[in-house]
């Protein structure tokens, strides 16, 4: 295992303390339990977004909290979902009085763990609603899901309903804006490599030197085929051809084309996927209004990218042009 | 070789297409000869930025064209110098009346062709500075460099000038900032793993899977040694020394510490160097007032990470400060 480390059990800790020394305008970290923490909040009369899971797919979610995205984020271990008491203690910290918008990516752990921070929350006198994200469309039901994964679309969920909340709408507002973007946005994603959990040590899966893994989770679950190698533009193909279906999106329709990296996969790369994606999109009608090429939502050091495209309205596109400020994703503040 | 790529001869041309289609709204990329232009340059009475070099490296350069920072930038085939016809073509194009800077990363191929094109330029007519970044401490000559090489201060320079020129100093004084990160960067890098070019297909170098290389250089150059793989404390600790002692950085200075990725090294790992570099500065003396951690100059996938300390005085702040807008750096616009 080849990685810039210390001890595999300090991982998450000591990325943590880096994230605080770096970006002290912007978050503060708790350790006991474990959160990270927009810098400013509680924010009176703001809704609170928290949004967490499994450490290993940064920049998300620690990345994304600060100014107009997240007031908190929950980092479990590598791959494992956080605790109860990590979402409670961040949904306290959080709580303007307007109540506290959950993100959730559909994950047995996440799900379950959220739910019950949810339940403490609200006996405490916190309002709080939760929205499951769940747009992978490569299989129904997979390791540790029932149903859907939540993927892409939950890095776009983050930031359309960061910028409602900074607009002080009201819980239910701000939750029907991440609804819309778990109605209108699908996602697919493929595998060149595999990836080591630091405290496992070895890779999480095996691939051979010319195979690829076509529908991939983000902790490398199994996908929906593995096959020989293909080229970037086949690839493409494989990955918009059950997208663009699934919904469907139909031919005029304003979409946000998101090409992501699973972590180890260089910007040259994710382009030339961009390139060949938008051809696609723009031949089935839609007219590709917003994009993101970047790794976003990763697999630690695994090569590979997934597709997400999110049908656009007049609202989402104000609330995706919107000023963020956070360590992973910034602009116009 | 595993890679999102088409026919590895197209990987720079079909990349560009992308970046096209991503980001219309801040640059145009030209292809006969190649460069990438800000999107509303030339602007009357701005000094012109160029910068440019071998590709494999992205985000720099052309991840940097836009608001802010560079007016062009003028990409090579991956690890591959451009031809001086770029540079020409791109300085007449960013030629707003003021002059224009060549930023230079110190390769004898680099070198020699902004040299080349800044002859032609001034014989038509346009008034050229060049500086030659050369801040890797790690070797004194080098494959493909005499003297040092020119790593991360490059992206440094080019933030800080871009924010210079934005104010419409002259090019002197644009020039002069240039020098200043020149003369007050410090660099170092390592390397867990090779990288492989595309139109080579196999590894640029080999590295056991229990040895690591400290202060390669971007293009998988040979560094100072090879050793057994050791932990991320101790790595940063090989990579700040050097960089620490060389010019030397005083206590009581401030600096802007950047820890950059190589590519296939994920966030986790880059803020585990940051905490224990930033222990390092401040137990140092120096005061880190400012920061970058990610990957922006990069070896296609290759993992890991380099560092850099750059003194920082008021007007370096300022500039560091100001807004910028470009595919890969964004913050404040």
């Amino acid at each position: 295992m080849k990685k810039l480390i210390n001890k595999p059990e300090d991982v998450v800790v000591e990325e943590l303390q880096g994230v605080a020394l770096a970006h002290p305008d912007l978050v503060k970290v708790f350790y006991d339990p474990t959160y990270v923490l927009r810098a400013n909040a509680p924010i009176k009369g703001k809704v609170g977004l928290i949004s967490g899971g499994g450490s290993g797919h940064e920049p998300m979610h620690g990345g994304f909290v600060g100014y107009g995205m997240l007031d908190a984020a929950c980092p479990g271990a590598v791959f494992t979902s956080p605790t109860p008491d990590q979402m409670l203690e961040a949904t306290k910290a959080v709580n303007g009085g307007a109540g506290v918008l959950h993100i959730v990516k559909n994950y047995t752990g996440d799900i379950m763990n959220f739910e019950m921070a949810a339940e403490l929350a609200r006996a405490e006198g916190i309002e709080v609603e939760s929205v499951v994200t769940d747009d992978d469309v490569a299989v129904q039901d997979s390791l540790w899901t029932a149903g859907r994964r939540g993927v892409g679309s939950t890095v776009l969920a983050e930031k359309v309903c960061g910028a409602a909340a900074e607009q002080r709408r009201s819980l239910k507002e701000v939750a029907d804006v991440c609804r819309k973007v778990k109605a209108w946005g699908r996602s697919m994603g493929m595998a060149l490599t595999s990836c080591t959990v630091p405290h496992v040590g070895k890779p999480t899966f095996d691939l051979p030197e010319d195979e690829m893994e076509i529908g991939i989770g983000i902790h490398g679950e199994p996908g929906r085929t593995r096959m020989k190698l293909k080229t970037a533009d086949e690839i493409t193909e494989m990955l918009m051809e059950p997208v663009l279906n699934d919904l469907p999106y139909k031919a005029g329709e304003e979409v946000l084309l998101f090409v992501n990296g699973m972590g180890g996969t260089p910007p040259i790369e994710l382009y030339i996927v961009y390139r060949k994606a938008h051809e696609i999109a723009t031949k089935h009608g839609l007219k590709v209004v917003r994009n993101l090429v970047g790794p976003y939502i990763t697999s630690l050091e695994m090569a590979g990218a997934s597709i997400t495209l999110l049908k656009m309205d007049d609202d989402l596109l104000k609330l995706w042009d919107a000023p963020v400020k956070t360590p992973g994703l910034r602009w116009g503040v």
